[in-house]
């Protein structure tokens, strides 16, 4: 894949600010950029040193009008987040100054950079490997520390190492069953395939081990999605609202595909939990009935967990048993509320309807047992284990399915080695091991995958 | 005002983006990230050039920890935005790197940057006068690119050498009054007083042109704020929906301050319309007995144009004329829809209603009329008179106040002249109207009013 054409996008989230970037990347950076600024000190940019920054202004050449007071910097290829010539404008923050410079430059003769295309080029280049171009958008789009971090070690190539590590071992079976093939044609090796069955062993469990970190890890990603559900008045928003008070970190409000429903981001001991707010926007007096049997099942298959609430100054009504009913099947916490007032609740009817799960008693009003349903958030996310110093985790559903596959291809070809498969029959196996772990960093996989992939990155990344 | 500290902010918007950036400027920027930052080439940042773009890592010398990837640079005083040493950290964007990254520089010894304080230090310290500093938020949340070219200009000293002209003569003026002081103790000299009153006339003139200006300066700058009314079904919705599909420029949804009203904001020809959708939120079948008279008087008033939609296929009711009565003294403009129906609506009774105010028959289902009311909004807004060449625009109410007193000091001068009132008396209208015209460049404001003004914009600028 040639790329020759220079793109361009805007770098920084949109919104009023201080500054704001419009970058450039290709062979036609530098002579765009030295169409349409003005350097305070004549020069054109190329003249002055590379990675120099320099004041001047953008200036429309077809006009001479003066478009806004800039900060320049050019980046000489290969040393570049692209390997390519970069160019990087540092404008006045806000919405008109970025669009119109990237208006010009686009006009001058870039294109509109395609969502993560400055780093699909890194890739492409060869800067970065695929799981690495991956940990960019994770890094940008963290919501915790941890999450953050996870993704830092993951661009910084802990994981491709790992994995190449791997693949490494594979290689070095697959180079075993080859001599196999070449030198004997009749009988089955067995010393060849004694050492297989040992390194493949080896190999199988570390493989798992990895695939284990993926349940915490695409949480720490992608968010634990929860929803809070009980009869009016329970306290569903004091509960959201009080969480959204201990949550010391970031807390923003993202409004969902449609207007009505309001997710809560926050981040409970370093565990970012996206919380649908049913409170307010679906509450009625007959909850079931409101959203409808199948419309409540499809808002609960959504989320990761979800949140029962029941007031225990209250008896259990048909409702709340209907809602135990439909969830079943799902990971739920019930909190039982409102401890102190007199309890009318039939908490051996709970016991007995929930069976095994968690069931939480809290005073809000009192705050009482906040503390016990944070730990048991973090204890469901972690199972138990906060591994808080290992950094090395899946947190990318690609990567993870990658993982399983190799891991199965892996058993497909230990159950070959037993049973003494001929060779070339077991190679077909580690050959598959060796291609799927190649999809993580990115070695075995085709043009339409790697498009995708950086489709969902942001533009300007 | 001596300024010694450090201070430290994030300059891009928050959000998922490529880049990020952390300022930090005041004397000890550079000692700060020579502490946080490992350049690849391992040299301490300080001793690189300074303007130069160096990669490295933002590393916590507390624990070693890499914190981000980062490209980093400092500016030596005094040529830097603050006229202080500055520090800008490039990271990767999104809300954690920037978060951590500003948290590390405050611990080694920033200070948080209040709003606007980076752009009060190079006003402080003398490079932009308050005019131009007041451009550069005006820059940031400019709504179109008119409003964009009005602020640049501003920023680029075009408001500020206006108004320096106009004080030029009100010296020159004050220097003729002292000499009469001085001179002439009995008898007021003739020729002064033709010379003062000539000149004075025609500086009158001048500034109230520019006062013009404002009330189209006000609107590029802060949009007009548009409600639309009407009964439900008229088509609210739908007129709304046709101007965000005409608004080829920005179009944002901002909620407002409480949930409950949603704002579009739209860019009719260069127009910034915050446009207030009644539709779906305040919907009912008796739109006045529903938010109540009173509320609805508050809710107009606070418009600077009402919209209020009725349909033509149905007879006016009680609450349309309601509303109307409502309107008296708005400024209002009246849509007819769905002309494409047949007519039922009395056309008579409306114009007697209406009176003098605008009247427009559309049909959104057939596209007609959309173009009359866009003219009808430019036409409202430069009440007829479009002067797009010109960018010298008074868009700030605090300009235009100032600008307002400094006319009613000068006309107060004209009159004591006119009525050959004692000079000392005249010099104290001449000295106010210097003083007006220097708060608007900041020359005669105080601290606590340089201190409110700041604190309008946003942070990190």
């Amino acid at each position: 894949m040639f790329i020759d054409d220079t793109i361009a996008a805007i770098a920084t989230a949109s919104g009023e600010a201080g500054i704001g970037i419009v970058r450039i990347s290709g062979p036609k950076s530098i002579e765009i950029i030295d169409v349409i600024f003005e350097a305070n000190n004549n020069k054109k940019l190329s003249q002055q040193q590379q990675r120099r920054i320099t004041y001047g202004h953008i200036v429309d050449p077809d006009n001479m009008e003066k478009i806004d007071e800039v900060l320049v910097v050019y980046m000489r290829a290969p040393f570049t987040y692209t390997k390519e010539d970069i160019v990087e404008i540092n404008c006045h923050g806000g919405m008109i100054p970025v669009k119109r410079i990237l208006q010009l430059v686009l006009r001058k003769g870039a294109r509109l950079a395609e969502a993560g295309e400055f780093t699909k080029r890194a890739f492409l280049n060869g800067r970065i490997d695929l799981a690495q171009a991956e940990a960019v958008m994770d890094l940008i789009s963290a919501k915790t520390e941890k999450g953050f971090d996870v993704a830092f070690d993951q661009l910084e190539g802990a994981l491709s190492k790992r994995v190449e590590g791997m693949r490494k071992v594979v290689l070095e079976l697959l180079a075993h069953i080859e001599v196999s093939i070449d030198f004997s044609e009749e009988d089955v090796d067995e010393v060849t395939l004694d050492y297989l069955l040992q390194k493949s062993i080896e190999l199988e469990a570390k493989m798992s081990n990895l695939l284990e970190t993926a349940d915490t890890g695409k949480i720490l990603r992608e968010g634990l999605s929860t929803v809070i559900v009980g009869k009016p008045n329970v306290g569903k928003s004091s509960l959201l609202n009080s969480l959204l008070r201990e949550s010391r970190a970031i807390v923003t409000e993202v409004p969902g595909t449609t207007r009505d429903v309001i997710e809560e981001q926050l981040n409970i001991q370093g565990i970012p939990l996206k919380i649908i707010d049913t409170a307010g926007i679906r509450e009625t007096d007959d909850i079931v009935e409101r959203i409808g049997v199948n419309k409540s099942k499809e808002f609960f298959n959504k989320a990761d967990l979800v949140i029962f609430m029941l007031d225990a100054s209250r008896e259990l009504t048909k409702d709340d048993i209907e809602i135990i009913e439909m969830l079943q099947d799902k990971k739920i916490i019930v909190i039982i509320n409102k401890t102190d007032l007199p309890i009318k609740i039939d908490m051996e009817k709970i016991h007995q309807l929930i069976g095994e799960k968690r069931i939480i008693s809290i005073s809000l009003k009192e705050e009482v047992g906040l503390d016990e349903l944070e730990k048991t958030l973090v204890d469901i996310v972690y199972k138990g284990d906060i591994k808080t110093k290992n950094n090395l985790m899946v947190t990318n559903i690609r990567h993870k399915d990658a993982l399983e596959k190799a891991i199965n291809s892996l058993r497909d070809g230990i159950e070959a080695v037993k049973r003494q498969m001929p060779m070339d029959f077991i190679e077909v196996d580690y050959k598959n091991v060796w291609d799927y772990l190649g999809e993580i960093t990115g070695e075995t996989v085709g043009e339409d995958l790697i498009d995708h992939i950086f489709a969902n990155f942001c533009i300007g990344k």
